[in-house]
Protein backbone atom coordinates (compact mmCIF):
# COMPACT_ATOMS: atom_id res chain seq x y z
CA UNK A 1 0.00 0.00 0.00
CA UNK A 2 3.02 2.46 0.14
CA UNK A 3 5.18 1.07 -2.59
CA UNK A 4 5.86 4.88 -3.76
CA UNK A 5 6.82 6.03 -0.20
CA UNK A 6 8.83 2.74 0.30
CA UNK A 7 10.94 3.23 -3.07
CA UNK A 8 11.69 7.38 -2.50
CA UNK A 9 12.64 6.25 1.55
CA UNK A 10 14.71 3.92 0.34
CA UNK A 11 16.45 6.64 -2.75
CA UNK A 12 17.20 9.34 0.13
CA UNK A 13 18.33 6.50 2.80
CA UNK A 14 20.97 5.20 -0.28
CA UNK A 15 21.88 9.05 -1.20
CA UNK A 16 22.46 9.70 2.85
CA UNK A 17 24.62 6.91 3.42
CA UNK A 18 26.39 7.72 0.32
CA UNK A 19 27.30 10.71 1.29
CA UNK A 20 27.98 9.99 4.90
CA UNK A 21 30.33 7.32 3.45
CA UNK A 22 32.16 10.11 1.78
CA UNK A 23 32.49 12.37 4.52
CA UNK A 24 33.26 9.28 6.72
CA UNK A 25 37.10 9.52 5.57
CA UNK A 26 37.49 12.63 7.00
CA UNK A 27 36.53 12.06 10.60
CA UNK A 28 38.50 8.92 11.48
CA UNK A 29 37.40 8.66 14.96
CA UNK A 30 34.06 8.51 14.34
CA UNK A 31 34.47 5.62 11.58
CA UNK A 32 36.71 3.76 13.73
CA UNK A 33 33.67 3.99 16.36
CA UNK A 34 30.82 3.48 14.57
CA UNK A 35 29.50 7.40 16.14
CA UNK A 36 27.60 9.20 13.44
CA UNK A 37 28.76 11.97 11.43
CA UNK A 38 27.75 15.81 12.06
CA UNK A 39 24.47 16.03 10.09
CA UNK A 40 25.02 17.90 7.18
CA UNK A 41 22.00 20.59 7.26
CA UNK A 42 20.74 22.73 9.99
CA UNK A 43 19.37 21.33 12.85
CA UNK A 44 15.82 22.35 12.96
CA UNK A 45 15.58 23.43 16.19
CA UNK A 46 13.27 26.40 17.96
CA UNK A 47 15.58 29.44 18.92
CA UNK A 48 15.28 31.09 22.65
CA UNK A 49 13.84 28.47 24.29
CA UNK A 50 13.51 28.51 28.05
CA UNK A 51 11.55 25.32 28.84
CA UNK A 52 12.80 21.46 29.10
CA UNK A 53 10.23 19.07 29.06
CA UNK A 54 10.96 15.29 30.18
CA UNK A 55 8.51 13.38 28.06
CA UNK A 56 10.15 9.84 29.79
CA UNK A 57 8.74 8.07 32.51
CA UNK A 58 10.83 6.28 35.05
CA UNK A 59 11.45 2.49 34.32
CA UNK A 60 11.28 0.08 36.67
CA UNK A 61 10.00 -3.76 37.14
CA UNK A 62 6.48 -2.41 37.85
CA UNK A 63 6.35 -0.83 34.70
CA UNK A 64 3.69 -2.15 32.43
CA UNK A 65 4.53 -4.49 28.92
CA UNK A 66 2.97 -6.40 26.91
CA UNK A 67 1.57 -9.94 28.42
CA UNK A 68 4.47 -11.97 26.02
CA UNK A 69 7.19 -9.87 27.57
CA UNK A 70 8.90 -9.99 30.95
CA UNK A 71 8.86 -7.29 32.88
CA UNK A 72 12.21 -5.23 33.50
CA UNK A 73 14.97 -6.67 35.96
CA UNK A 74 17.36 -4.86 38.02
CA UNK A 75 19.86 -7.58 40.34
CA UNK A 76 22.32 -5.15 42.59
CA UNK A 77 25.45 -7.10 41.77
CA UNK A 78 27.74 -4.26 43.58
CA UNK A 79 27.23 -2.43 46.88
CA UNK A 80 28.85 0.85 48.54
CA UNK A 81 28.63 -1.26 52.21
CA UNK A 82 30.52 -3.66 50.74
CA UNK A 83 32.24 -2.76 47.08
CA UNK A 84 33.06 0.69 47.11
CA UNK A 85 30.79 1.35 44.36
CA UNK A 86 26.93 0.28 44.23
CA UNK A 87 26.26 -1.15 40.59
CA UNK A 88 23.52 -3.34 38.66
CA UNK A 89 23.02 -5.16 36.13
CA UNK A 90 19.39 -4.66 33.80
CA UNK A 91 17.24 -7.07 32.05
CA UNK A 92 14.58 -6.16 29.71
CA UNK A 93 12.78 -6.32 26.09
CA UNK A 94 13.84 -3.86 24.05
CA UNK A 95 9.89 -2.60 23.79
CA UNK A 96 9.92 -1.87 27.89
CA UNK A 97 8.67 1.50 29.31
CA UNK A 98 9.16 4.91 26.91
CA UNK A 99 10.83 3.43 24.00
CA UNK A 100 11.87 3.68 20.00
CA UNK A 101 10.52 1.15 17.40
CA UNK A 102 13.12 0.88 14.50
CA UNK A 103 12.23 -0.27 11.31
CA UNK A 104 13.79 -3.28 11.81
CA UNK A 105 11.17 -4.09 14.74
CA UNK A 106 8.53 -4.57 11.49
CA UNK A 107 10.28 -4.56 8.91
CA UNK A 108 13.21 -7.30 7.36
CA UNK A 109 17.12 -5.63 6.33
CA UNK A 110 15.53 -1.92 7.18
CA UNK A 111 17.38 0.07 9.70
CA UNK A 112 17.79 -1.16 13.09
CA UNK A 113 18.57 1.81 16.38
CA UNK A 114 22.02 2.16 15.76
CA UNK A 115 21.66 2.98 12.40
CA UNK A 116 19.13 5.52 12.04
CA UNK A 117 20.66 9.14 11.07
CA UNK A 118 21.29 10.82 14.23
CA UNK A 119 19.54 14.37 12.56
CA UNK A 120 16.23 12.83 12.57
CA UNK A 121 16.23 12.53 16.50
CA UNK A 122 15.93 16.27 16.72
CA UNK A 123 12.67 17.46 15.13
CA UNK A 124 9.91 19.98 15.73
CA UNK A 125 6.94 18.65 17.70
CA UNK A 126 3.21 18.02 16.87
CA UNK A 127 1.06 16.76 19.88
CA UNK A 128 -2.53 15.54 18.62
CA UNK A 129 -4.95 15.24 21.03
CA UNK A 130 -7.59 12.90 21.10
CA UNK A 131 -8.06 13.47 24.53
CA UNK A 132 -11.64 13.84 24.57
CA UNK A 133 -12.86 10.83 22.33
CA UNK A 134 -11.02 8.24 24.50
CA UNK A 135 -12.17 9.78 27.45
CA UNK A 136 -15.93 8.32 25.96
CA UNK A 137 -14.37 5.23 24.46
CA UNK A 138 -10.87 4.12 24.39
CA UNK A 139 -11.00 2.37 20.54
CA UNK A 140 -10.85 5.87 18.71
CA UNK A 141 -7.87 6.77 16.36
CA UNK A 142 -6.03 9.41 15.33
CA UNK A 143 -7.86 10.50 11.46
CA UNK A 144 -6.90 12.21 8.79
CA UNK A 145 -9.37 14.57 9.96
CA UNK A 146 -7.37 15.15 13.37
CA UNK A 147 -4.17 16.24 11.18
CA UNK A 148 -6.02 18.45 9.11
CA UNK A 149 -7.17 20.07 12.40
CA UNK A 150 -3.84 20.22 13.84
CA UNK A 151 -2.85 22.07 10.72
CA UNK A 152 -6.08 24.49 10.60
CA UNK A 153 -4.67 25.89 13.51
CA UNK A 154 -1.47 25.93 13.90
CA UNK A 155 -0.28 25.39 10.06
CA UNK A 156 1.39 23.06 7.57
CA UNK A 157 2.78 20.22 9.68
CA UNK A 158 7.06 21.35 9.77
CA UNK A 159 9.50 19.36 7.07
CA UNK A 160 10.54 16.38 9.82
CA UNK A 161 8.24 16.72 12.17
CA UNK A 162 7.46 13.88 14.61
CA UNK A 163 3.79 13.82 15.21
CA UNK A 164 2.69 12.60 18.90
CA UNK A 165 -0.64 11.32 19.51
CA UNK A 166 -1.83 12.46 22.99
CA UNK A 167 -4.77 10.02 24.63
CA UNK A 168 -4.26 10.89 28.27
CA UNK A 169 -3.30 7.49 28.74
CA UNK A 170 0.09 8.00 30.51
CA UNK A 171 -1.41 8.76 33.50
CA UNK A 172 -2.49 5.21 33.67
CA UNK A 173 1.34 4.04 33.85
CA UNK A 174 1.31 2.89 37.74
CA UNK A 175 -1.23 0.71 36.94
CA UNK A 176 -0.70 -1.96 34.56
CA UNK A 177 -4.27 -3.07 34.27
CA UNK A 178 -5.48 0.21 33.58
CA UNK A 179 -2.71 0.89 31.03
CA UNK A 180 -3.63 -2.71 28.79
CA UNK A 181 -7.11 -2.20 29.07
CA UNK A 182 -7.53 -5.87 27.88
CA UNK A 183 -10.47 -7.77 27.73
CA UNK A 184 -11.76 -10.89 28.87
CA UNK A 185 -10.28 -12.33 25.83
CA UNK A 186 -6.96 -10.46 25.89
CA UNK A 187 -7.95 -7.88 23.20
CA UNK A 188 -6.54 -4.32 24.46
CA UNK A 189 -8.64 -1.26 24.64
CA UNK A 190 -6.24 1.53 23.67
CA UNK A 191 -6.07 4.61 21.02
CA UNK A 192 -3.27 4.32 18.24
CA UNK A 193 -2.92 5.59 14.99
CA UNK A 194 -5.21 5.11 12.12
CA UNK A 195 -4.37 3.11 8.72
CA UNK A 196 -5.79 6.10 6.79
CA UNK A 197 -3.07 9.02 9.18
CA UNK A 198 -0.34 7.31 8.65
CA UNK A 199 -0.25 6.74 5.00
CA UNK A 200 -1.35 9.97 4.81
CA UNK A 201 1.60 11.28 6.93
CA UNK A 202 4.20 9.17 5.46
CA UNK A 203 3.29 9.38 1.65
CA UNK A 204 1.42 13.59 2.46
CA UNK A 205 3.90 14.91 4.39
CA UNK A 206 7.15 15.07 5.25
CA UNK A 207 8.14 13.34 9.45
CA UNK A 208 10.31 11.76 10.93
CA UNK A 209 8.30 9.50 12.85
CA UNK A 210 5.79 9.47 15.16
CA UNK A 211 4.46 8.62 18.90
CA UNK A 212 2.02 7.43 21.16
CA UNK A 213 1.07 7.87 25.27
CA UNK A 214 0.12 4.22 24.84
CA UNK A 215 1.59 0.62 24.29
CA UNK A 216 1.16 0.61 21.11
CA UNK A 217 1.05 2.71 17.49
CA UNK A 218 -1.73 0.46 16.80
CA UNK A 219 -5.35 0.45 17.57
CA UNK A 220 -5.34 -2.50 20.14
CA UNK A 221 -8.45 -3.30 19.00
CA UNK A 222 -6.47 -3.59 15.22
CA UNK A 223 -6.96 -6.98 13.07
CA UNK A 224 -3.61 -5.83 11.62
CA UNK A 225 -0.59 -3.79 12.52
CA UNK A 226 -0.90 -1.41 9.79
CA UNK A 227 0.42 1.73 11.67
CA UNK A 228 3.82 -0.15 12.87
CA UNK A 229 3.95 -1.76 9.21
CA UNK A 230 2.99 2.04 7.65
CA UNK A 231 5.15 3.82 9.07
CA UNK A 232 8.12 1.63 9.82
CA UNK A 233 7.92 0.33 6.28
CA UNK A 234 8.54 4.02 5.74
CA UNK A 235 11.77 4.21 7.20
CA UNK A 236 10.40 6.19 9.45
CA UNK A 237 10.92 5.59 13.98
CA UNK A 238 7.84 5.33 16.53
CA UNK A 239 7.95 6.10 19.95
CA UNK A 240 5.61 4.53 22.18
CA UNK A 241 4.77 4.93 26.03
CA UNK A 242 5.41 8.81 26.20
CA UNK A 243 4.75 10.34 29.15
CA UNK A 244 3.68 14.29 29.90
CA UNK A 245 2.57 15.43 27.01
CA UNK A 246 -0.33 17.42 28.29
CA UNK A 247 2.64 19.78 29.26
CA UNK A 248 4.00 20.69 26.07
CA UNK A 249 2.57 22.79 23.15
CA UNK A 250 0.90 21.65 21.00
CA UNK A 251 3.02 22.86 17.80
CA UNK A 252 6.65 25.03 18.43
CA UNK A 253 8.18 22.93 20.21
CA UNK A 254 11.46 20.70 19.74
CA UNK A 255 11.90 16.68 20.36
CA UNK A 256 14.95 15.62 21.45
CA UNK A 257 14.97 11.70 21.34
CA UNK A 258 17.93 10.02 23.08
CA UNK A 259 17.93 7.18 21.64
CA UNK A 260 19.11 3.95 22.02
CA UNK A 261 22.29 2.65 20.13
CA UNK A 262 23.05 -0.92 20.48
CA UNK A 263 24.12 -3.22 17.37
CA UNK A 264 21.48 -4.23 15.74
CA UNK A 265 18.05 -3.32 18.01
CA UNK A 266 15.07 -3.35 16.96
CA UNK A 267 14.30 -0.42 19.33
CA UNK A 268 14.92 0.56 22.99
CA UNK A 269 14.27 2.71 25.78
CA UNK A 270 14.74 6.22 24.81
CA UNK A 271 14.90 9.75 27.31
CA UNK A 272 12.61 11.93 25.30
CA UNK A 273 13.04 15.66 25.70
CA UNK A 274 10.82 18.52 24.52
CA UNK A 275 12.30 22.47 24.18
CA UNK A 276 9.77 24.77 23.93
CA UNK B 1 38.53 17.19 51.18
CA UNK B 2 35.42 18.70 49.82
CA UNK B 3 32.94 19.40 52.65
CA UNK B 4 32.25 23.35 51.48
CA UNK B 5 30.80 22.12 48.41
CA UNK B 6 29.46 18.80 49.84
CA UNK B 7 27.13 21.16 52.32
CA UNK B 8 26.22 23.64 49.31
CA UNK B 9 25.18 21.59 46.72
CA UNK B 10 23.31 19.60 49.31
CA UNK B 11 21.56 22.94 50.01
CA UNK B 12 21.19 23.67 46.35
CA UNK B 13 19.41 20.56 45.81
CA UNK B 14 17.18 20.46 49.05
CA UNK B 15 16.15 23.98 47.45
CA UNK B 16 15.38 22.42 43.97
CA UNK B 17 13.78 19.99 45.08
CA UNK B 18 11.33 21.91 47.07
CA UNK B 19 11.24 24.49 44.48
CA UNK B 20 10.20 21.59 42.09
CA UNK B 21 7.60 20.26 45.04
CA UNK B 22 6.08 23.16 44.94
CA UNK B 23 5.31 22.89 40.88
CA UNK B 24 4.21 19.32 41.21
CA UNK B 25 1.26 19.92 42.31
CA UNK B 26 0.37 21.78 39.08
CA UNK B 27 1.24 19.25 36.43
CA UNK B 28 -1.04 16.04 37.67
CA UNK B 29 0.39 14.08 34.74
CA UNK B 30 3.79 14.54 35.43
CA UNK B 31 3.15 14.09 39.15
CA UNK B 32 1.86 11.10 38.36
CA UNK B 33 4.50 9.49 35.90
CA UNK B 34 7.80 10.71 37.92
CA UNK B 35 8.26 13.07 34.67
CA UNK B 36 10.37 16.05 35.41
CA UNK B 37 8.73 19.27 35.32
CA UNK B 38 9.80 21.99 32.69
CA UNK B 39 13.46 23.25 33.50
CA UNK B 40 12.23 26.67 36.16
CA UNK B 41 15.13 28.48 33.68
CA UNK B 42 16.43 29.49 30.57
CA UNK B 43 18.02 26.81 28.34
CA UNK B 44 21.61 27.58 27.75
CA UNK B 45 21.92 25.92 24.47
CA UNK B 46 24.12 27.81 21.75
CA UNK B 47 21.49 29.48 19.08
CA UNK B 48 21.93 28.93 15.45
CA UNK B 49 24.27 25.72 15.41
CA UNK B 50 23.66 23.73 12.39
CA UNK B 51 26.06 20.39 13.38
CA UNK B 52 25.06 17.20 15.51
CA UNK B 53 27.99 15.51 16.86
CA UNK B 54 27.03 11.54 17.75
CA UNK B 55 29.48 11.26 21.03
CA UNK B 56 28.02 7.72 21.85
CA UNK B 57 30.00 4.34 20.63
CA UNK B 58 27.30 1.57 19.62
CA UNK B 59 26.70 -1.01 22.69
CA UNK B 60 27.39 -4.49 21.53
CA UNK B 61 28.82 -7.67 23.17
CA UNK B 62 32.04 -6.77 22.36
CA UNK B 63 32.37 -3.52 23.87
CA UNK B 64 34.64 -3.59 26.55
CA UNK B 65 34.11 -3.28 30.13
CA UNK B 66 35.55 -3.64 33.70
CA UNK B 67 36.85 -7.40 34.18
CA UNK B 68 34.26 -7.93 36.84
CA UNK B 69 31.22 -7.00 34.75
CA UNK B 70 30.05 -9.62 31.70
CA UNK B 71 29.78 -8.24 28.56
CA UNK B 72 26.32 -6.79 27.31
CA UNK B 73 24.22 -9.54 26.53
CA UNK B 74 21.86 -9.80 23.70
CA UNK B 75 19.25 -12.31 23.27
CA UNK B 76 16.68 -12.47 20.31
CA UNK B 77 13.05 -13.36 21.66
CA UNK B 78 11.04 -12.75 18.65
CA UNK B 79 11.24 -12.72 14.99
CA UNK B 80 9.75 -11.09 11.92
CA UNK B 81 9.66 -14.73 10.09
CA UNK B 82 7.67 -16.60 13.32
CA UNK B 83 6.36 -14.09 14.87
CA UNK B 84 5.93 -10.83 12.49
CA UNK B 85 8.01 -8.64 14.40
CA UNK B 86 11.47 -8.68 15.94
CA UNK B 87 12.41 -8.31 19.27
CA UNK B 88 15.72 -8.62 21.51
CA UNK B 89 16.17 -8.91 25.06
CA UNK B 90 19.37 -7.01 26.37
CA UNK B 91 21.33 -7.78 29.80
CA UNK B 92 23.94 -5.65 30.76
CA UNK B 93 25.97 -3.82 33.50
CA UNK B 94 24.40 -0.36 34.71
CA UNK B 95 28.31 1.18 33.93
CA UNK B 96 28.60 -0.35 30.38
CA UNK B 97 29.41 1.50 27.13
CA UNK B 98 28.94 5.44 26.84
CA UNK B 99 27.27 5.61 30.50
CA UNK B 100 26.44 7.83 33.36
CA UNK B 101 27.89 7.68 36.36
CA UNK B 102 25.39 9.17 39.10
CA UNK B 103 26.43 10.64 42.65
CA UNK B 104 24.75 7.33 43.54
CA UNK B 105 27.40 4.98 42.03
CA UNK B 106 29.92 5.87 44.71
CA UNK B 107 27.52 8.01 47.13
CA UNK B 108 25.35 6.60 49.26
CA UNK B 109 22.12 8.53 49.89
CA UNK B 110 22.87 10.30 46.74
CA UNK B 111 20.78 11.32 43.64
CA UNK B 112 20.31 8.15 41.52
CA UNK B 113 19.79 8.74 37.46
CA UNK B 114 16.21 9.12 37.72
CA UNK B 115 16.75 11.74 40.26
CA UNK B 116 19.19 14.33 38.25
CA UNK B 117 16.82 17.79 37.39
CA UNK B 118 16.61 17.11 33.52
CA UNK B 119 18.03 20.78 32.86
CA UNK B 120 21.52 19.67 34.12
CA UNK B 121 21.70 17.41 30.87
CA UNK B 122 21.94 20.50 28.65
CA UNK B 123 24.90 21.88 29.36
CA UNK B 124 27.97 24.22 27.87
CA UNK B 125 30.58 22.00 26.61
CA UNK B 126 34.45 22.42 27.14
CA UNK B 127 36.43 20.05 25.87
CA UNK B 128 40.01 19.72 27.83
CA UNK B 129 42.51 17.92 25.51
CA UNK B 130 45.37 16.12 26.79
CA UNK B 131 46.19 13.72 24.12
CA UNK B 132 49.52 14.87 23.34
CA UNK B 133 50.66 14.01 26.68
CA UNK B 134 48.58 10.61 26.63
CA UNK B 135 50.69 9.76 23.17
CA UNK B 136 53.69 9.94 24.75
CA UNK B 137 52.59 8.41 28.50
CA UNK B 138 48.54 6.86 29.35
CA UNK B 139 49.68 7.68 32.85
CA UNK B 140 48.75 11.44 32.09
CA UNK B 141 45.97 13.30 34.06
CA UNK B 142 43.81 16.80 33.57
CA UNK B 143 45.51 19.00 35.60
CA UNK B 144 44.26 22.12 37.07
CA UNK B 145 46.73 23.84 34.55
CA UNK B 146 45.10 22.01 31.46
CA UNK B 147 41.80 23.81 32.65
CA UNK B 148 43.33 27.25 32.85
CA UNK B 149 45.27 26.68 30.10
CA UNK B 150 41.61 25.97 28.31
CA UNK B 151 40.52 29.37 29.83
CA UNK B 152 43.12 31.80 28.92
CA UNK B 153 42.24 30.57 25.31
CA UNK B 154 38.35 30.55 26.02
CA UNK B 155 37.28 32.72 28.57
CA UNK B 156 35.87 31.75 31.78
CA UNK B 157 34.17 27.99 31.84
CA UNK B 158 30.66 28.90 31.42
CA UNK B 159 28.27 28.69 34.55
CA UNK B 160 27.02 25.00 33.99
CA UNK B 161 29.76 23.64 32.03
CA UNK B 162 30.13 19.81 31.02
CA UNK B 163 33.93 19.50 31.16
CA UNK B 164 35.02 16.53 28.96
CA UNK B 165 38.65 14.89 28.53
CA UNK B 166 39.83 14.17 25.24
CA UNK B 167 42.67 11.51 25.14
CA UNK B 168 42.18 10.28 21.78
CA UNK B 169 41.06 6.88 23.77
CA UNK B 170 38.41 6.10 21.96
CA UNK B 171 39.88 5.10 18.50
CA UNK B 172 40.66 1.58 21.52
CA UNK B 173 37.09 1.29 21.44
CA UNK B 174 37.06 -1.96 18.98
CA UNK B 175 40.30 -3.48 20.77
CA UNK B 176 39.19 -4.46 24.58
CA UNK B 177 43.25 -5.07 26.00
CA UNK B 178 44.33 -1.65 24.31
CA UNK B 179 41.27 0.15 25.72
CA UNK B 180 41.68 -1.45 28.86
CA UNK B 181 45.59 -1.45 28.69
CA UNK B 182 46.12 -3.42 32.09
CA UNK B 183 49.41 -4.28 33.21
CA UNK B 184 50.78 -8.08 34.59
CA UNK B 185 49.34 -7.10 37.97
CA UNK B 186 45.91 -5.90 36.13
CA UNK B 187 46.73 -2.23 36.60
CA UNK B 188 45.32 -0.04 34.49
CA UNK B 189 47.51 2.38 32.27
CA UNK B 190 44.40 4.68 31.48
CA UNK B 191 44.10 8.93 31.62
CA UNK B 192 41.82 10.69 33.24
CA UNK B 193 41.17 13.47 36.12
CA UNK B 194 43.65 14.19 38.51
CA UNK B 195 42.59 15.18 42.06
CA UNK B 196 43.35 18.86 42.32
CA UNK B 197 41.55 19.53 39.24
CA UNK B 198 38.35 17.94 40.24
CA UNK B 199 38.46 19.71 43.60
CA UNK B 200 38.98 22.82 41.49
CA UNK B 201 36.16 22.26 38.93
CA UNK B 202 33.40 21.21 42.48
CA UNK B 203 34.69 24.05 44.26
CA UNK B 204 36.18 27.06 41.77
CA UNK B 205 33.68 26.74 38.90
CA UNK B 206 30.22 25.94 38.43
CA UNK B 207 29.94 22.54 36.57
CA UNK B 208 26.90 19.62 35.79
CA UNK B 209 29.49 17.22 35.47
CA UNK B 210 32.72 15.78 33.93
CA UNK B 211 33.45 12.95 31.05
CA UNK B 212 36.08 11.25 29.74
CA UNK B 213 37.04 8.82 26.69
CA UNK B 214 38.22 6.14 28.77
CA UNK B 215 36.44 3.55 31.18
CA UNK B 216 37.09 5.66 34.01
CA UNK B 217 36.90 9.13 35.38
CA UNK B 218 39.74 8.31 37.58
CA UNK B 219 43.82 7.47 35.68
CA UNK B 220 44.05 3.70 36.15
CA UNK B 221 46.90 3.48 38.20
CA UNK B 222 44.93 6.41 41.01
CA UNK B 223 45.09 4.25 44.46
CA UNK B 224 41.71 5.75 45.26
CA UNK B 225 39.21 6.91 42.83
CA UNK B 226 39.70 10.39 43.63
CA UNK B 227 37.84 11.66 40.68
CA UNK B 228 34.49 9.89 41.18
CA UNK B 229 34.05 10.88 45.22
CA UNK B 230 35.09 14.46 44.33
CA UNK B 231 32.94 14.85 41.44
CA UNK B 232 30.06 12.70 42.43
CA UNK B 233 30.43 13.64 46.36
CA UNK B 234 29.74 17.35 44.95
CA UNK B 235 26.39 16.12 43.52
CA UNK B 236 27.75 16.66 39.79
CA UNK B 237 27.95 13.46 37.64
CA UNK B 238 30.01 11.67 35.13
CA UNK B 239 30.03 10.37 32.07
CA UNK B 240 32.61 7.78 30.55
CA UNK B 241 33.55 5.96 27.25
CA UNK B 242 32.57 9.32 25.22
CA UNK B 243 33.29 8.42 21.27
CA UNK B 244 33.82 11.11 19.00
CA UNK B 245 35.30 14.20 21.11
CA UNK B 246 37.77 14.73 18.43
CA UNK B 247 35.44 16.16 15.81
CA UNK B 248 33.75 18.67 18.77
CA UNK B 249 34.90 22.65 18.69
CA UNK B 250 36.98 22.76 22.33
CA UNK B 251 34.27 25.54 22.85
CA UNK B 252 30.97 26.55 22.19
CA UNK B 253 29.34 23.41 21.59
CA UNK B 254 26.18 21.74 23.81
CA UNK B 255 25.99 18.61 25.43
CA UNK B 256 22.86 16.79 25.11
CA UNK B 257 22.77 13.72 27.49
CA UNK B 258 20.18 11.25 26.37
CA UNK B 259 20.29 10.00 30.18
CA UNK B 260 18.77 6.64 31.47
CA UNK B 261 16.09 6.51 33.93
CA UNK B 262 15.41 3.40 35.45
CA UNK B 263 14.44 3.59 38.91
CA UNK B 264 17.63 3.95 41.38
CA UNK B 265 20.28 3.67 38.77
CA UNK B 266 24.09 4.31 40.01
CA UNK B 267 23.89 4.72 36.10
CA UNK B 268 23.16 4.02 33.09
CA UNK B 269 24.39 3.46 29.16
CA UNK B 270 23.51 7.32 27.95
CA UNK B 271 22.78 8.98 23.99
CA UNK B 272 24.98 11.59 23.84
CA UNK B 273 25.04 13.88 21.32
CA UNK B 274 26.90 17.94 20.83
CA UNK B 275 25.42 20.50 19.24
CA UNK B 276 27.35 23.77 18.26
Amino acid sequence: MCAPSLISTVHEELSRRHFLGVLGGAVAAASVTGAAQPSAKPLRLAKGFRDTFDLTHTLSSRTPVYPAFRSMQFVEKFTIAKDGFGCGELTFNEHTGTHMDAPAHFIAGRSSVDRLPVDRFFAPLAVISIKARVDKSPDTAVTVDDILAWEKLHGRLPAGAFVAMYSGWDTRITDAARFLNADAKGTMHTPGFGGEAVKFLTEQRDIVGVGVDTLSLDLGTSATPVAHLTVLGAGKYGVEVIANLAAVPAAGATLIVGAPKHLGGTGGPVRLYAVA
